[in-house]
Protein backbone atom coordinates (compact mmCIF):
# COMPACT_ATOMS: atom_id res chain seq x y z
CA UNK A 1 0.00 0.00 0.00
CA UNK A 2 1.30 3.46 -0.81
CA UNK A 3 2.16 5.67 2.07
CA UNK A 4 -0.18 8.10 2.42
CA UNK A 5 0.50 11.25 1.78
CA UNK A 6 0.72 14.01 4.79
CA UNK A 7 -0.79 17.57 4.56
CA UNK A 8 0.26 21.12 5.98
CA UNK A 9 -2.87 22.57 6.65
CA UNK A 10 -3.38 26.35 7.35
CA UNK A 11 -5.82 29.23 6.68
CA UNK A 12 -6.49 32.70 7.28
CA UNK A 13 -9.86 32.91 9.10
CA UNK A 14 -7.93 31.26 12.64
CA UNK A 15 -7.06 27.98 13.71
CA UNK A 16 -11.03 28.00 15.31
CA UNK A 17 -12.76 29.00 11.94
CA UNK A 18 -15.42 25.95 10.85
CA UNK A 19 -13.88 26.20 7.38
CA UNK A 20 -10.49 24.70 8.31
CA UNK A 21 -12.15 22.42 10.64
CA UNK A 22 -14.18 21.21 7.21
CA UNK A 23 -11.16 20.77 5.63
CA UNK A 24 -8.95 19.12 8.55
CA UNK A 25 -12.32 16.24 8.00
CA UNK A 26 -11.57 15.98 4.33
CA UNK A 27 -7.70 15.82 4.41
CA UNK A 28 -7.46 13.16 7.85
CA UNK A 29 -9.66 10.86 5.13
CA UNK A 30 -7.15 10.79 2.72
CA UNK A 31 -3.75 11.24 4.70
CA UNK A 32 -1.83 12.66 7.62
CA UNK A 33 -2.08 16.33 9.16
CA UNK A 34 -0.57 18.65 10.72
CA UNK A 35 -2.49 22.20 10.96
CA UNK A 36 -0.67 25.50 11.58
CA UNK A 37 -2.69 28.42 11.11
CA UNK A 38 -2.86 31.90 12.75
CA UNK A 39 -4.56 32.09 16.25
CA UNK A 40 -6.89 34.90 15.11
CA UNK A 41 -8.76 35.99 11.87
CA UNK A 42 -6.21 36.94 9.33
CA UNK A 43 -8.34 37.97 6.55
CA UNK A 44 -7.18 39.88 3.37
CA UNK A 45 -3.34 40.32 4.80
CA UNK A 46 -2.46 39.93 1.42
CA UNK A 47 0.84 38.35 1.17
CA UNK A 48 2.40 39.80 4.63
CA UNK A 49 5.04 38.51 6.78
CA UNK A 50 6.06 39.45 10.13
CA UNK A 51 9.56 40.86 10.36
CA UNK A 52 9.15 43.20 13.30
CA UNK A 53 8.08 41.19 15.79
CA UNK A 54 8.85 37.33 17.01
CA UNK A 55 6.30 34.78 16.43
CA UNK A 56 4.78 32.42 19.08
CA UNK A 57 3.49 28.88 18.99
CA UNK A 58 0.45 27.92 20.90
CA UNK A 59 -0.64 24.13 21.11
CA UNK A 60 -4.65 24.03 20.64
CA UNK A 61 -6.61 21.50 21.32
CA UNK A 62 -9.20 20.40 17.94
CA UNK A 63 -11.53 18.37 17.11
CA UNK A 64 -10.86 14.43 17.20
CA UNK A 65 -8.40 14.99 19.74
CA UNK A 66 -5.71 16.66 17.16
CA UNK A 67 -3.23 19.08 18.62
CA UNK A 68 -3.15 22.24 16.48
CA UNK A 69 -0.17 24.64 16.09
CA UNK A 70 -1.98 28.38 16.62
CA UNK A 71 1.01 31.29 15.61
CA UNK A 72 0.38 34.73 16.53
CA UNK A 73 1.34 35.64 12.82
CA UNK A 74 0.47 35.76 9.19
CA UNK A 75 -0.84 32.92 7.13
CA UNK A 76 2.07 33.34 4.99
CA UNK A 77 4.31 33.34 8.50
CA UNK A 78 2.20 29.98 9.33
CA UNK A 79 3.72 28.20 6.34
CA UNK A 80 7.22 29.45 6.57
CA UNK A 81 7.57 28.45 10.66
CA UNK A 82 5.24 24.94 9.97
CA UNK A 83 8.52 23.87 7.67
CA UNK A 84 10.92 25.55 9.47
CA UNK A 85 10.33 24.64 13.08
CA UNK A 86 7.39 22.42 13.40
CA UNK A 87 7.34 19.79 10.92
CA UNK A 88 10.03 17.05 10.72
CA UNK A 89 9.61 16.17 7.49
CA UNK A 90 8.35 18.45 4.27
CA UNK A 91 4.66 17.88 3.72
CA UNK A 92 3.48 16.26 0.22
CA UNK A 93 0.77 18.89 -0.28
CA UNK A 94 -0.35 22.38 1.23
CA UNK A 95 -3.76 23.10 2.06
CA UNK A 96 -4.89 26.21 2.75
CA UNK A 97 -9.03 27.00 3.87
CA UNK A 98 -11.45 26.73 3.76
CA UNK A 99 -11.81 30.29 3.04
CA UNK A 100 -15.08 31.61 4.59
CA UNK A 101 -15.57 34.36 1.20
CA UNK A 102 -14.67 34.07 -2.50
CA UNK A 103 -10.99 34.42 -3.74
CA UNK A 104 -11.76 35.59 -7.05
CA UNK A 105 -10.95 37.94 -9.57
CA UNK A 106 -8.71 40.69 -8.00
CA UNK A 107 -9.68 39.34 -4.51
CA UNK A 108 -6.85 36.94 -5.22
CA UNK A 109 -4.02 39.94 -4.79
CA UNK A 110 -5.77 40.74 -0.98
CA UNK A 111 -6.41 36.82 -0.03
CA UNK A 112 -4.67 35.84 3.51
CA UNK A 113 -5.76 31.93 1.96
CA UNK A 114 -3.94 32.26 -0.55
CA UNK A 115 -0.77 33.80 0.48
CA UNK A 116 -0.68 30.81 2.30
CA UNK A 117 -0.53 28.51 -0.58
CA UNK A 118 1.67 30.58 -2.84
CA UNK A 119 4.04 30.99 0.51
CA UNK A 120 4.65 26.65 0.33
CA UNK A 121 4.32 26.94 -3.07
CA UNK A 122 7.42 29.44 -3.33
CA UNK A 123 9.21 26.58 -1.34
CA UNK A 124 8.73 24.31 -4.19
CA UNK A 125 5.32 22.67 -2.94
CA UNK A 126 2.44 21.95 -4.04
CA UNK A 127 -0.29 23.74 -2.74
CA UNK A 128 -4.13 24.53 -3.23
CA UNK A 129 -6.28 27.05 -1.56
CA UNK A 130 -9.88 26.72 -1.29
CA UNK A 131 -12.80 29.67 -0.89
CA UNK A 132 -16.40 29.24 -0.30
CA UNK A 133 -18.42 31.95 -2.07
CA UNK A 134 -19.94 32.59 1.29
CA UNK A 135 -19.37 35.37 3.81
CA UNK A 136 -20.69 34.11 7.23
CA UNK A 137 -18.91 31.53 9.29
CA UNK A 138 -22.08 30.25 9.59
CA UNK A 139 -23.53 28.28 6.53
CA UNK A 140 -23.47 24.40 4.73
CA UNK A 141 -19.85 22.94 4.19
CA UNK A 142 -21.33 19.74 3.41
CA UNK A 143 -20.50 20.73 -0.73
CA UNK A 144 -17.34 22.33 0.06
CA UNK A 145 -15.86 19.49 1.30
CA UNK A 146 -16.97 16.95 -1.48
CA UNK A 147 -15.04 19.55 -3.63
CA UNK A 148 -12.07 20.18 -1.73
CA UNK A 149 -11.94 16.14 -1.21
CA UNK A 150 -12.60 15.82 -5.15
CA UNK A 151 -10.13 18.14 -6.10
CA UNK A 152 -7.34 16.93 -3.55
CA UNK A 153 -7.46 13.37 -5.10
CA UNK A 154 -7.35 14.78 -7.86
CA UNK A 155 -3.78 16.42 -7.41
CA UNK A 156 -2.67 13.72 -5.89
CA UNK A 157 -3.53 11.27 -8.83
CA UNK A 158 -2.75 13.67 -11.55
CA UNK A 159 0.48 14.79 -9.70
CA UNK A 160 -0.13 18.61 -9.30
CA UNK A 161 3.99 19.69 -9.41
CA UNK A 162 6.21 21.17 -7.14
CA UNK A 163 5.85 24.90 -6.85
CA UNK A 164 2.58 24.41 -8.35
CA UNK A 165 -0.42 26.59 -6.50
CA UNK A 166 -4.50 26.48 -7.57
CA UNK A 167 -6.87 28.77 -6.53
CA UNK A 168 -10.25 26.74 -5.95
CA UNK A 169 -13.46 28.96 -5.71
CA UNK A 170 -16.22 27.06 -4.77
CA UNK A 171 -19.98 28.26 -5.30
CA UNK A 172 -22.54 28.18 -2.17
CA UNK A 173 -24.19 25.68 -3.86
CA UNK A 174 -26.03 21.87 -2.71
CA UNK A 175 -23.55 19.59 -4.30
CA UNK A 176 -25.97 18.58 -6.66
CA UNK A 177 -26.50 22.13 -8.17
CA UNK A 178 -22.38 22.72 -9.03
CA UNK A 179 -22.71 21.90 -12.54
CA UNK A 180 -18.13 20.75 -12.85
CA UNK A 181 -14.90 21.85 -12.45
CA UNK A 182 -13.74 24.14 -14.97
CA UNK A 183 -9.74 25.64 -15.57
CA UNK A 184 -10.02 29.25 -15.74
CA UNK A 185 -8.02 32.66 -15.56
CA UNK A 186 -8.72 35.37 -12.71
CA UNK A 187 -10.94 37.84 -14.23
CA UNK A 188 -10.15 41.37 -14.40
CA UNK A 189 -11.89 43.78 -11.59
CA UNK A 190 -11.78 45.76 -8.91
CA UNK A 191 -13.08 46.91 -5.29
CA UNK A 192 -14.81 50.25 -5.73
CA UNK A 193 -14.26 51.71 -2.10
CA UNK A 194 -16.31 53.36 0.16
CA UNK A 195 -15.52 54.84 3.62
CA UNK A 196 -17.98 54.90 6.36
CA UNK A 197 -17.19 57.66 8.62
CA UNK A 198 -18.37 58.10 11.66
CA UNK A 199 -17.24 59.63 14.71
CA UNK A 200 -15.91 58.25 18.04
CA UNK A 201 -17.55 59.36 21.51
CA UNK A 202 -14.73 61.81 22.37
CA UNK A 203 -15.58 63.44 19.13
CA UNK A 204 -12.75 61.78 16.97
CA UNK A 205 -13.48 60.84 13.45
CA UNK A 206 -12.84 57.30 11.76
CA UNK A 207 -13.36 55.07 9.11
CA UNK A 208 -14.45 51.81 8.14
CA UNK A 209 -13.24 50.59 4.52
CA UNK A 210 -16.45 49.10 2.53
CA UNK A 211 -16.80 49.03 -1.12
CA UNK A 212 -18.64 47.04 -3.99
CA UNK A 213 -16.76 44.17 -6.38
CA UNK A 214 -16.57 45.64 -10.13
CA UNK A 215 -16.33 43.21 -12.74
CA UNK A 216 -14.23 44.81 -15.62
CA UNK A 217 -13.86 41.65 -17.99
CA UNK A 218 -16.54 39.93 -20.28
CA UNK A 219 -14.77 37.06 -20.96
CA UNK A 220 -16.10 33.69 -20.77
CA UNK A 221 -12.96 31.75 -19.33
CA UNK A 222 -12.65 33.31 -16.24
CA UNK A 223 -13.16 32.34 -12.25
CA UNK A 224 -16.31 34.45 -11.87
CA UNK A 225 -17.67 33.58 -15.18
CA UNK A 226 -17.29 29.74 -14.04
CA UNK A 227 -18.85 30.93 -10.94
CA UNK A 228 -21.73 32.66 -11.90
CA UNK A 229 -22.71 29.59 -14.13
CA UNK A 230 -22.24 27.50 -10.91
CA UNK A 231 -19.36 25.50 -11.50
CA UNK A 232 -16.30 25.63 -8.95
CA UNK A 233 -13.45 27.59 -10.57
CA UNK A 234 -9.75 26.64 -10.20
CA UNK A 235 -6.72 28.90 -11.36
CA UNK A 236 -3.41 27.63 -11.53
CA UNK A 237 -1.43 30.89 -9.70
CA UNK A 238 1.86 32.66 -10.68
CA UNK A 239 4.78 34.53 -8.30
CA UNK A 240 6.08 36.02 -11.27
CA UNK A 241 4.11 39.24 -10.91
CA UNK A 242 6.15 40.82 -14.62
CA UNK A 243 3.58 42.36 -17.17
CA UNK A 244 5.33 40.87 -19.44
CA UNK A 245 3.41 42.10 -22.43
CA UNK A 246 4.46 45.63 -21.38
CA UNK A 247 8.03 45.04 -21.91
CA UNK A 248 8.65 45.81 -25.44
CA UNK A 249 7.17 48.91 -25.05
CA UNK A 250 8.61 50.04 -21.68
CA UNK A 251 11.93 49.14 -22.97
CA UNK A 252 11.65 51.65 -26.00
CA UNK A 253 11.40 54.57 -23.78
CA UNK A 254 14.18 56.67 -24.24
CA UNK A 255 15.58 55.60 -20.67
CA UNK A 256 18.95 57.56 -19.63
CA UNK A 257 20.03 59.29 -16.33
CA UNK A 258 21.63 62.52 -16.31
CA UNK A 259 25.16 62.87 -17.26
CA UNK A 260 27.16 63.68 -13.85
CA UNK B 1 2.50 76.44 -19.27
CA UNK B 2 1.23 72.96 -18.91
CA UNK B 3 -0.41 72.18 -15.52
CA UNK B 4 1.55 70.99 -13.02
CA UNK B 5 1.05 67.44 -12.06
CA UNK B 6 -0.35 66.05 -8.93
CA UNK B 7 1.32 63.25 -6.82
CA UNK B 8 -0.08 61.07 -4.21
CA UNK B 9 3.23 59.77 -1.78
CA UNK B 10 3.17 56.86 -0.10
CA UNK B 11 5.29 54.42 1.34
CA UNK B 12 5.97 51.32 4.13
CA UNK B 13 8.74 52.51 5.91
CA UNK B 14 5.99 55.27 8.09
CA UNK B 15 5.79 58.69 7.01
CA UNK B 16 9.01 60.02 8.95
CA UNK B 17 11.16 57.13 6.92
CA UNK B 18 13.88 59.45 4.94
CA UNK B 19 13.22 57.67 1.94
CA UNK B 20 9.74 59.07 1.48
CA UNK B 21 11.28 62.91 2.65
CA UNK B 22 13.81 62.01 -0.20
CA UNK B 23 10.99 60.94 -2.34
CA UNK B 24 8.76 64.23 -1.19
CA UNK B 25 11.99 66.34 -2.09
CA UNK B 26 11.93 65.08 -5.71
CA UNK B 27 8.15 65.04 -6.31
CA UNK B 28 7.74 68.91 -5.22
CA UNK B 29 10.53 69.98 -7.95
CA UNK B 30 8.06 68.35 -10.53
CA UNK B 31 4.20 69.26 -8.98
CA UNK B 32 1.89 69.24 -6.67
CA UNK B 33 2.41 66.87 -3.65
CA UNK B 34 -0.33 64.90 -1.22
CA UNK B 35 1.47 62.53 1.30
CA UNK B 36 -0.90 59.48 2.96
CA UNK B 37 1.17 57.41 4.19
CA UNK B 38 1.07 54.68 7.42
CA UNK B 39 1.50 56.04 10.61
CA UNK B 40 4.23 53.30 11.64
CA UNK B 41 6.55 50.84 9.40
CA UNK B 42 4.94 48.82 7.60
CA UNK B 43 7.36 46.98 5.77
CA UNK B 44 6.51 43.28 4.39
CA UNK B 45 2.94 43.51 4.77
CA UNK B 46 2.41 42.61 1.30
CA UNK B 47 -0.88 43.92 -0.20
CA UNK B 48 -2.48 43.72 2.96
CA UNK B 49 -5.96 45.47 3.91
CA UNK B 50 -7.66 46.45 6.77
CA UNK B 51 -11.18 45.31 7.27
CA UNK B 52 -11.49 44.10 10.41
CA UNK B 53 -10.59 47.59 12.27
CA UNK B 54 -11.63 51.38 11.11
CA UNK B 55 -8.48 53.81 10.57
CA UNK B 56 -7.66 57.12 11.71
CA UNK B 57 -6.08 59.53 9.34
CA UNK B 58 -4.07 62.13 11.51
CA UNK B 59 -2.27 65.16 10.25
CA UNK B 60 1.54 65.94 10.78
CA UNK B 61 4.09 68.42 10.02
CA UNK B 62 6.33 67.55 7.46
CA UNK B 63 9.47 69.47 6.33
CA UNK B 64 9.11 72.61 4.42
CA UNK B 65 5.71 73.10 6.36
CA UNK B 66 3.74 70.26 4.27
CA UNK B 67 1.10 68.60 6.57
CA UNK B 68 0.82 64.97 5.83
CA UNK B 69 -1.61 62.20 6.50
CA UNK B 70 -0.55 59.45 8.84
CA UNK B 71 -3.01 56.49 8.52
CA UNK B 72 -3.17 53.73 11.44
CA UNK B 73 -2.92 51.27 8.62
CA UNK B 74 -1.39 49.20 5.81
CA UNK B 75 0.22 50.90 2.83
CA UNK B 76 -2.98 49.92 0.48
CA UNK B 77 -5.26 51.30 3.02
CA UNK B 78 -3.22 54.68 2.71
CA UNK B 79 -3.64 54.75 -1.41
CA UNK B 80 -7.46 53.58 -0.76
CA UNK B 81 -8.31 56.53 2.15
CA UNK B 82 -6.40 58.67 0.19
CA UNK B 83 -8.33 58.65 -3.29
CA UNK B 84 -11.85 57.80 -1.20
CA UNK B 85 -11.30 60.50 1.66
CA UNK B 86 -8.58 62.49 2.12
CA UNK B 87 -8.04 64.25 -2.34
CA UNK B 88 -10.50 66.15 -3.43
CA UNK B 89 -8.94 65.15 -6.98
CA UNK B 90 -7.33 61.91 -8.21
CA UNK B 91 -4.04 62.24 -8.59
CA UNK B 92 -2.00 61.87 -11.88
CA UNK B 93 0.87 59.58 -11.14
CA UNK B 94 1.30 57.43 -7.43
CA UNK B 95 4.55 57.47 -5.90
CA UNK B 96 5.52 54.95 -3.18
CA UNK B 97 8.71 54.86 -1.40
CA UNK B 98 11.58 55.06 -1.64
CA UNK B 99 11.97 51.78 -0.03
CA UNK B 100 14.41 51.30 2.55
CA UNK B 101 15.63 48.08 0.70
CA UNK B 102 15.34 46.03 -2.42
CA UNK B 103 12.33 45.33 -3.68
CA UNK B 104 13.28 42.65 -6.63
CA UNK B 105 13.11 39.22 -7.59
CA UNK B 106 10.64 37.94 -4.99
CA UNK B 107 10.41 40.41 -2.54
CA UNK B 108 7.95 41.88 -4.64
CA UNK B 109 5.11 39.44 -3.61
CA UNK B 110 5.70 40.61 0.37
CA UNK B 111 6.32 44.57 -0.60
CA UNK B 112 4.25 47.16 1.62
CA UNK B 113 6.30 49.37 -0.46
CA UNK B 114 4.85 47.68 -4.21
CA UNK B 115 1.10 47.51 -2.66
CA UNK B 116 0.70 50.96 -2.48
CA UNK B 117 1.54 51.27 -5.89
CA UNK B 118 -0.24 48.57 -6.89
CA UNK B 119 -3.19 49.63 -5.55
CA UNK B 120 -3.37 52.70 -7.09
CA UNK B 121 -2.56 50.75 -10.38
CA UNK B 122 -5.57 48.50 -9.47
CA UNK B 123 -7.86 52.07 -9.22
CA UNK B 124 -6.82 52.89 -13.21
CA UNK B 125 -3.62 55.42 -11.76
CA UNK B 126 -0.57 55.12 -13.09
CA UNK B 127 1.75 54.18 -10.48
CA UNK B 128 5.44 53.86 -9.54
CA UNK B 129 7.41 51.81 -6.94
CA UNK B 130 10.91 52.93 -5.69
CA UNK B 131 13.23 50.86 -3.80
CA UNK B 132 16.96 51.22 -2.47
CA UNK B 133 19.08 48.73 -2.18
CA UNK B 134 19.91 49.54 1.22
CA UNK B 135 18.30 48.24 4.09
CA UNK B 136 19.35 50.68 6.92
CA UNK B 137 17.22 53.98 6.78
CA UNK B 138 20.96 55.80 7.78
CA UNK B 139 22.90 56.05 4.15
CA UNK B 140 23.12 58.27 1.55
CA UNK B 141 19.95 59.38 -0.45
CA UNK B 142 21.45 61.69 -3.01
CA UNK B 143 21.72 59.08 -6.42
CA UNK B 144 18.31 57.38 -5.96
CA UNK B 145 16.40 60.70 -5.28
CA UNK B 146 18.24 61.59 -8.92
CA UNK B 147 16.95 57.70 -10.24
CA UNK B 148 13.51 58.65 -9.05
CA UNK B 149 13.58 62.12 -10.70
CA UNK B 150 14.37 61.17 -13.68
CA UNK B 151 11.93 58.31 -13.84
CA UNK B 152 9.54 59.88 -12.39
CA UNK B 153 10.20 62.94 -15.56
CA UNK B 154 10.16 60.01 -18.57
CA UNK B 155 6.73 58.54 -16.49
CA UNK B 156 5.39 61.60 -17.06
CA UNK B 157 6.84 62.80 -20.68
CA UNK B 158 6.67 59.30 -21.95
CA UNK B 159 2.81 58.46 -20.76
CA UNK B 160 2.72 55.79 -17.87
CA UNK B 161 -0.64 54.49 -18.47
CA UNK B 162 -3.32 54.10 -16.51
CA UNK B 163 -3.49 51.15 -14.64
CA UNK B 164 0.38 50.71 -15.07
CA UNK B 165 2.34 49.88 -11.78
CA UNK B 166 6.36 50.25 -12.46
CA UNK B 167 8.71 48.64 -9.50
CA UNK B 168 11.77 50.95 -9.72
CA UNK B 169 14.72 48.68 -7.54
CA UNK B 170 17.89 51.53 -7.71
CA UNK B 171 21.58 49.77 -6.52
CA UNK B 172 22.99 51.31 -3.77
CA UNK B 173 25.81 53.68 -5.67
CA UNK B 174 26.98 57.43 -6.12
CA UNK B 175 25.33 58.37 -9.31
CA UNK B 176 28.27 58.08 -11.34
CA UNK B 177 28.87 54.26 -10.51
CA UNK B 178 25.35 53.55 -12.05
CA UNK B 179 25.52 52.53 -15.34
CA UNK B 180 22.27 53.33 -16.49
CA UNK B 181 18.53 52.04 -16.35
CA UNK B 182 17.19 48.29 -17.58
CA UNK B 183 13.67 47.37 -18.23
CA UNK B 184 13.88 43.83 -16.56
CA UNK B 185 11.39 40.49 -15.58
CA UNK B 186 11.20 40.00 -12.02
CA UNK B 187 13.54 36.86 -11.34
CA UNK B 188 13.05 33.85 -10.14
CA UNK B 189 14.24 33.14 -6.39
CA UNK B 190 13.27 32.30 -2.90
CA UNK B 191 13.88 33.44 0.82
CA UNK B 192 15.48 30.34 2.59
CA UNK B 193 13.96 30.98 6.37
CA UNK B 194 15.80 30.17 9.38
CA UNK B 195 13.97 30.63 12.40
CA UNK B 196 16.37 32.08 15.21
CA UNK B 197 14.76 30.70 18.42
CA UNK B 198 14.82 32.22 21.95
CA UNK B 199 13.41 32.36 25.38
CA UNK B 200 11.73 34.65 26.86
CA UNK B 201 12.43 35.73 30.16
CA UNK B 202 9.25 33.94 31.37
CA UNK B 203 10.73 30.37 30.21
CA UNK B 204 8.83 30.57 26.96
CA UNK B 205 10.02 30.50 23.61
CA UNK B 206 9.61 32.82 20.41
CA UNK B 207 11.11 32.74 17.11
CA UNK B 208 12.55 35.44 15.34
CA UNK B 209 11.75 35.00 11.23
CA UNK B 210 15.58 35.36 9.38
CA UNK B 211 16.60 33.90 6.18
CA UNK B 212 18.35 34.26 2.90
CA UNK B 213 17.96 35.03 -0.82
CA UNK B 214 18.56 32.43 -3.05
CA UNK B 215 18.25 33.54 -6.48
CA UNK B 216 16.72 30.65 -9.31
CA UNK B 217 17.49 32.17 -12.29
CA UNK B 218 20.35 32.63 -14.76
CA UNK B 219 19.03 34.85 -16.99
CA UNK B 220 20.25 38.24 -17.88
CA UNK B 221 17.64 39.98 -18.79
CA UNK B 222 16.28 39.96 -15.04
CA UNK B 223 16.03 42.33 -11.96
CA UNK B 224 18.79 40.62 -9.70
CA UNK B 225 21.02 40.82 -12.88
CA UNK B 226 20.75 44.58 -13.87
CA UNK B 227 21.49 45.41 -10.10
CA UNK B 228 24.44 43.35 -9.88
CA UNK B 229 25.75 45.14 -13.04
CA UNK B 230 24.89 48.43 -11.69
CA UNK B 231 21.85 49.10 -13.25
CA UNK B 232 18.57 50.67 -11.86
CA UNK B 233 16.40 48.35 -12.57
CA UNK B 234 12.43 48.70 -14.00
CA UNK B 235 10.14 45.95 -13.79
CA UNK B 236 6.41 46.58 -14.96
CA UNK B 237 4.13 44.88 -12.37
CA UNK B 238 1.14 42.92 -13.41
CA UNK B 239 -2.56 42.55 -11.20
CA UNK B 240 -3.57 39.13 -13.22
CA UNK B 241 -1.64 36.05 -11.01
CA UNK B 242 -2.87 33.95 -13.40
CA UNK B 243 -0.09 30.80 -14.89
CA UNK B 244 -1.43 31.25 -18.38
CA UNK B 245 1.28 28.42 -18.82
CA UNK B 246 -0.22 25.91 -16.66
CA UNK B 247 -3.82 26.25 -18.34
CA UNK B 248 -3.65 23.73 -21.15
CA UNK B 249 -2.16 20.84 -19.05
CA UNK B 250 -4.91 21.12 -15.95
CA UNK B 251 -7.37 21.41 -18.73
CA UNK B 252 -6.82 18.16 -19.66
CA UNK B 253 -7.25 16.35 -16.25
CA UNK B 254 -9.77 14.19 -15.85
CA UNK B 255 -11.68 16.74 -13.34
CA UNK B 256 -15.45 15.71 -12.36
CA UNK B 257 -17.24 15.95 -9.71
CA UNK B 258 -18.73 12.59 -7.94
CA UNK B 259 -22.03 11.50 -8.95
CA UNK B 260 -24.51 13.09 -6.72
Amino acid sequence: MAKRPHFLISNDDGIHAPGIMALLEVARELGETTVVAPNSAQSAMGHAISIGKPLRIYQEELPGGLIGHAVSGTPADCVKIATGVVMKTQPDLILSGINHGANSSVSAIYSGTLSAAREGALQGLPAIGFSLCHFPHEGDMSAAKIVAKTVIEHALTSKLLPGQCLNVNIPYLPIEKIKGIRITRQAMGRWMEEFDERTDPYGRKYYWLTGKFILQDKGVDTDEHALAEGYVSITPMSHDLTAHHQLPALTEWPWELPAS
